[in-house]
């Protein structure tokens, strides 16, 4: 395996995720061809329109031939299919990458699937926003100053680590290497506890019988708060079963942390209070200070 | 006691709260003399400086002297020592108010203090977010269309509980009344909970060995949930014992729900992850998109 100028790229799944690479490559120059496979022709013909892929295809086989980079961007469940229908069509020099929020499921499925291909499939995860969905939403810039992560294992082909590394850093992107391990307890921590505490809170708030009065006087801190329990619920309920491990040990953790607060406001311990309210307050304010979001 | 046409209206704390009712008494046209009494000369006369106020006072008496209504905007625990120097200079025509986060405390707390006068005490909270503080970040329309909630007893005085309700209708707010118990459950749910949740996730986060690697990964999501940890220390250790009671109650609510939702995951139950986020997002979702916020 080389790392040439690339020809072809082929993208699963061109919404707001796999069409913001398309753009941002184009935008960035790139001369090889991009072509796009989905279920929906209709939106393959709308990334074709806004510019993003070249091609449109609904034929694995012909979509990727001759493909140096293949981007797994469809929602995370059709992955293995996705492998499974590659699979067949897969050259030495054909590198594999995808985009989902987890990772250590998508590696274990994808060592399952490819069998000894498997040397040349890179886990990758963007880390960028998903207010909005579908190609209509991409923008060249989306991950422009964003983190990327890739977890390579230690069989990993290194030119195919490093193929997608040039990728995401066309792109616009701060690309970091990690285990899936490590990446799937960071983003238990930073992402999916932040995501469930919210989808509870909201949930708990909506079951009471004043409901609509709770939600009538609900002002903005409520509303910041809770954004993120507006969120896709298939993805997150796929995101959560796929990082089942590292997320229940993250919820241990915040219940230990709510306990040890609760019991403080049970014994009118101010001090402690402060304390811990003090210590939150300075490193959320440290952190909204240096990152620029 | 009668609604005469304010002549004039004393201030206790000229900061964000209690300068933007001055300067939205102003614009609304309120020929009332404004005066406001702190401890910071130098602030009170940048207040002056900015049109908020009038006269600038460290003299309760001479500043009470004459008053329809005095507003207790200053930090709640200041509130015992400014009724208490209030007290002496009080006629039977004047009104006094607070704009205090919780209402409980602050009514037991008048009641003790000034007794037979009680019924001129009308407690209030403006519902207005207060990121930036201090009388420069104060502005004429930080209440139009906010709630402002009154919080009378039976015995509060009728004329009273209107002039205060005139007052904040003049600022542009909707202005409800409910009780003090009513009131601090309702923000014990869709505030105080949230800000406590906000402040224990980021302690956690930020106790971790990895802390500076969990927080570089930190993205929009958590920016937004964790806003509120940014909050004032010294004004959420008051707030939280103030309303210690309806604040236990709703952790041990939040600490069930937690607790349902670990279980589901658990037990990998996607149909009821489901659920619950699917609960979640559309209560969320009908929320945002009804309430201008």
């Amino acid at each position: 395996m080389k790392n040439p100028v690339l020809k072809k790229i082929v993208i699963f799944g061109v919404g707001l995720i796999g069409g913001s690479v398309a753009l941002a490559l184009k935008k960035a120059g790139c001369t090889a061809s991009i072509a796009g496979v989905g279920r929906s022709i209709k939106s393959l013909q709308t990334a074709v329109d806004l510019g993003a892929i070249d091609i449109a295809s609904s034929n694995v086989a012909d979509a990727i031939k001759d493909a140096d980079i293949i981007l797994i961007a469809a929602p995370v469940a059709q992955t293995p299919a996705i492998l499974n229908a590659i699979k067949p069509h897969l050259t030495a020099n054909t590198v594999i990458t995808d985009a989902g929020s987890t990772k250590n499921d998508v590696l274990s499925t994808a060592k399952e699937i490819l069998g000894a291909q498997f040397t040349q499939f890179v886990g990758g995860h963007p880390i960028a926003g998903a207010e909005k969905s579908g190609v209509t939403a991409a923008t060249a810039d989306l991950y422009r100053n964003k983190n990327v992560v890739l977890t390579p294992t230690v069989i990993t082909n290194p030119d195919a680590i490093h193929r997608v590394r040039e990728l995401w850093q066309t792109c616009g992107a701060n690309v970091s290497e990690m285990s899936a391990e490590t990446h799937d307890g960071i983003f238990a921590a930073v992402s999916h506890l932040p995501h469930l505490l919210a989808f509870a809170l909201v949930d708990e708030v909506a079951s009471r019988p004043n409901a609509e009065q709770l939600f009538g006087f609900a002002a903005s801190g409520f509303r910041d708060f809770t954004r993120i329990a507006g969120s896709h619920p298939e993805m997150w309920r796929d995101i959560s079963l796929a990082n089942k491990t590292a997320l229940l040990n993250e919820i241990t953790a915040y219940q230990k942390e709510l306990s040890d607060l609760k019991q403080m406001l049970e014994r009118e311990d101010g001090d402690a209070l402060f304390a811990l309210f003090e210590r939150a307050s300075v490193a959320r304010n440290n952190w909204a200070a240096t990152k620029k979001l």
